[in-house]
Order: structure tokens, then sequence, then C-alpha cells
């Protein structure tokens, strides 16, 4: 039995939030009848924007509520969606009288929830639009259907991306379309070595051999494409590196962010490492890096593992990128 | 076998430092011939305020590199402190003319090459005074010799509030006697629930039986003051902050800092259970938080366990702690 330090498995979602609301009550707080985390001082004439998401993440996404980022964050029980009528509370509350971008990380009740909000929404007079955010190469072709890829770690460029360019002032049309271009220059690949364990279970999310990696696993421990010997980080790097190098394709000249991201357990130490691999191998492929993120953001429990995004920037990408935010879960960048 | 995303258990100090300083080249640099990571933007007419640590623990100590923060961290081995002549060059880099506090978290080869480092400093016509720092309640008792207790996680609140407070000007005695009463207000213990892993033996730090929880561990798994059975969280914070209360002693009235740090492999979920408990044990004991801090900074690699650290704030603190750093290891306030 893994020890979690938790009271009640019915409760850890409740705690979490209250906790973490406690924590940072200068710039977010919790709805009062709903399961919201809603930034404190939203600029209120912009296009709002939000995402629906499970819990057990984290930071993600609570951590990404605040300025330049998302105005609310629905959350849901342990690794499952809110609920659709949560989903119509956070798009009520972002809504600013211009319209709410529902940001949608790809998983079936995630995107079924989220639409079916927007429908209720628009039944009650107001405006919202979803963006379906995909962006892992291991769970579907791009040649058969890339949107059946899975929303990961990548997500992460299109809330900070987002956030900001609806903070600029920009139309709802033009906020969803900024956020499909983020998608659509993203990519991102995983690897796992040790599972994470569910707070309710308490049982291991999924098995990998003792010699061995699984390579593009899902954020909730969905089955990996493949599996491989465990090897040394510079391999794996290369090996990681490729799989999106091939598959965007990102070429000599283009200039890219990376994100190194920890899946729970993994130090500080070794995705440093794997950033120096990374970073290495692209600068051998002509490629340049711009403000590369390290640390883990978007996490499966204390799951071993590294999800690698790379995301192909243009100028107002860059800029987008690199605004300030105080949402407690991002980094200076 | 612990899976490492690593290449070579020799140089993975090495490998680190050059993928972070890689990453962070906007705001730090790592020395061209010693062991150092520089902030780059160094506000040249203050007095310097640097550490030197053993690698292991990151994000500290080279995640507070950055405004103020540290100008400067000589970094050493894994769990090893930097040799004198490192530290020397870290007071070399960061001396303005107008010393250098060179903050020391106690352990005895951290204290002994520090000393080293800054007779040798003074040798060279360089003023630098060091503060050793300490708040592990767990590792000596306060009426027989408070200053054999370790240093921990509560060093986090002298890395940041003096960092702020050199930075407004204030003559280096005045750093110094000030990095005292940061130290002097904070408390600390720990608590783990399963060992980390060496990244050069493989082996597990330490020892824990399945249906325990260990109190009071050091940072490099040094034996733990007593062991307790697995509890819920409500349970433990109370035990926990009862060690901290009835140590200082902090009482009702007082407005604190609480810091909630995570181990390495304990969850944001579990750390936001956490310090939700401890905030409402404190209010039920009339104490107030101010800006409290959750997350995973002074870490033992992927150990499971939390650090809990209180400080207690005057107005010069709190102004202190509240200031903004560009220090990539440390969150937005």
């Amino acid at each position: 039995m893994t020890k979690k330090f938790i009271n009640n498995c019915d409760e850890i979602v409740e705690d979490m939030i209250e906790g973490f609301c406690k924590a940072h009550s200068e710039t977010i707080f919790k709805a009062e009848n709903s399961n919201l985390v809603i930034y404190k001082h939203r600029n209120k004439s912009k296009v709002g924007v939000i995402i629906g998401n499970g819990s057990g993440h984290e930071p993600a996404c609570i951590g990404f509520v605040g300025s330049n980022m998302l105005d609310c964050n629905a959350y849901g029980g342990l690794f499952a969606s809110p609920g659709p009528y949560t989903i119509l509370d956070a798009i009520k509350v972002a809504d600013n009288g211009q319209g709410v971008c529902v940001l949608i990380s790809n998983h079936a009740g995630d995107v079924l929830n989220s639409k079916m909000a927007i429908d209720m929404a628009e039944d009650d007079g107001y405006v919202a639009k979803g963006v379906v955010l995909y962006d892992d190469v291991a769970s579907a072709s791009k040649y058969e259907d890339p949107t059946e890829r899975r929303g990961t770690a990548g997500t992460l460029f299109a809330y900070k991306m987002v956030g900001s360019y609806a903070n600029e002032g920009h139309s709802l049309e033009k906020v969803c379309d900024f956020a499909a271009k983020v998608r659509d220059n993203t990519r991102t690949i995983s690897v796992a070595s040790v599972p994470g364990t569910s707070p309710i279970t308490f049982k291991p999310m999924f098995d990998i051999a003792q010699d061995e990696f699984e390579i593009g696993m899902g954020v909730h421990g969905e089955a990996a494409a493949k599996t491989m010997k465990v090897c040394t980080s510079k391999e794996l790097a290369k090996q990681m590196s490729d799989m999106l190098l091939i598959d965007k394709p990102y070429v000599a000249g283009d200039e890219i962010s990376v994100l190194v991201n920890g899946m729970g357990q993994t130090t500080y130490m070794e995705l440093c490492i794997f950033y120096n691999d990374v970073e290495s191998y692209l600068r051998e492929n002509g490629i340049k890096i711009h403000k590369p993120l390290i640390g883990s953001f978007i996490t499966s429990q204390e799951m071993g593992g590294i999800a690698l995004s790379f995301c192909k920037l243009d100028e107002e990408m860059k800029t987008m990128w690199g605004k300030p935010t105080d949402a407690v879960g991002f980094p200076s960048l």
C-alpha cells in the first residue's frame, strides 16, 4: 500500500481545493455553489478563457488560474471530467459579454461535457465556443485521425498563450483561431518509468516491467503505444525528439519552445539532464529553442516519467508565451 | 532498481547544471571555471547573498538564484558540500565592495567549508560573513544545543527574505542580523513516507516500515527522531504543528508564514490537503497565516514526505517575503 497524506478517499478533491484556495486567497477563490476555482482580479473587458478537467493532475489546472492564463477552472473528481452544469457555471462566471473560449483537453468525458455545457450556455443567451486540444502523437495517427489524439502535457502551451492572447482584447473568434493555431503547432510524447497510485483504490494505475520504459502512455495511465528497454537519457531524448520532429514536422530553422514535464515523482535533476540532452539534439538538427519550461506541471499522481512537448512559435506566440502571470502553478519564464 | 533518467552516474550534477543553465540563459549562467550558478542581472550596489550546498535537493538551491534571492549558488556533488575554493569563488563573484552574506544550511561539511572560504576571502581582501541556518526541531533539543539543529526546508524563508532585504541596500552587518532574525523565527519538522533513491548507488536512502511514517528525518535521509503508525493528514498536521508551536513557541495572535514542502514524490494534491489541515488547526489556535507556500522546493530525490515550516513574521519580514523574484524555483506569492 502506498502511504498518502489524505483524510478520506471520498473527500480528497474537496479537501485539496479548500487548502489550495485558502493558501492563495489573494488571487483566487472557490465558487460558493459550484466546483470552480476563479481568478479574483479578472480583466472584465475581454473574452473569457476556461477549462474543465479532472483532478489528480495538479498543479493542472487549478494552478493555471490567474492573469494571462485561465479566468476559471471547472474541476471534476479524480481523473473524471466535471459535469456539464459545472462547466456551464464556469462559462457564466467568465463571460464578460464578449463570449468565452472553452479549452478542452481531448478525452471523451471532457469533450462530451464541455460540448453539452456550450449548448446549454447558448440556450441561456451566452456565447461560448470550444476548442479541442490534442497533442499526443502516440495515441493516434496524424494521417488517419489526428483529432483522436489525446490532450496531454502540451496543452500547457495553450493555457498560457491563449490566456495572454485573450487579455490583449481580441474577439472570441480570433481567440479560438489562435487556440487552434497553438494546438496545431504542438506535439507531445511521454515516457513512464513507474506507475502512479490511485488515492482512491491505493493500487498502481498500471504495470511496467522492471527493465522497461513505456512510451506513449496517457495522463491517466492509458495503455502505452510501445515499451522499450531502459536506456540513457541521451538515447531516450533522441528517440522521443525524433517522434515529434517527424510528426509535425519540425525542421531546421524552426524556433520552438520545449516543455520537459515531470509526471510526478521524477526529480528536477532528471528533468534538467533530459532537457540538456533534448537541447543538444535539437541544436544538432538546426532547431532553436525559445523560453523552455522544466518542471512537473501536468502530473499523474506520483507517476515516474516525462512528457516532452514541442511548440513551434511565431512572433505573436512568443510574445504571448512570455507574458507574466500570477498563476501559482506557472513559473517565471 | 529504480529507473532514473540519467546518463552516467559520475556526471549527473554536471549534466543537470548544463541543462538548467541552458534553459534559463536569460537570467542565469554557469561560471566558466567553477561550480557556480550566477544571476545575470545582479544589483551591483548591494551586499551579496550566496549559499553553498550539495546537489540532489533541486530546485534548491540553483532555482533560488535570481532577483530578491541569491546572487550566486555554489553547488557541490550529490548530497555533498561544495569545497571551500568553490564557495570562495562565489564570494568573489557576489562581492560588490560591500561584503557578502554567506548563508549556511547547518550540516557539518557545509559549515566547515563555508567557514574556510570566509577565512580565505578575508586573506584575499574580501569581506564575508557567515550565518548558519538551522530550523529542524527533531535533530537537537532547543535547551541543550539549538545550534546542533539541522538546516532543512525552513531555510527557504531566509533565502527569500534575506535576498530581498539585501536588495534594499542595507549594510553587511544588518543583512546578517536580519538573516539570524529570520532563522530564529523559523522552525521545521519533517515526515517521511517513502525513501528516495540515490542516483549513484540506486539504493533507497533509508528504510521505512510499510505501516509507519518517520518523523524528523533530515534532507539526506538522516535517521529520524521517531516513527509513528500511518494516520490521517488531519492527525499528522496536528501532531507536527504541535511540535513547532511548543518549540518556538508560536502563540495566539502571532502572524506566521507556513511552508508545506514536498520532499519529492508527494503529490501537490496531498500537499494541499495537508496544508488545509494545518491551516484549520492554526486557526483554532488563534494563529494567522500570511502568504503560505505549497510545493516541492527542497527535495531529497523522490522521497515521499512533507516538511512543515513556520516562520513568525513582523512587518519588515512580511514585506521581504512578498517581494517579486525571477528565480525559476520560486513561485508567485
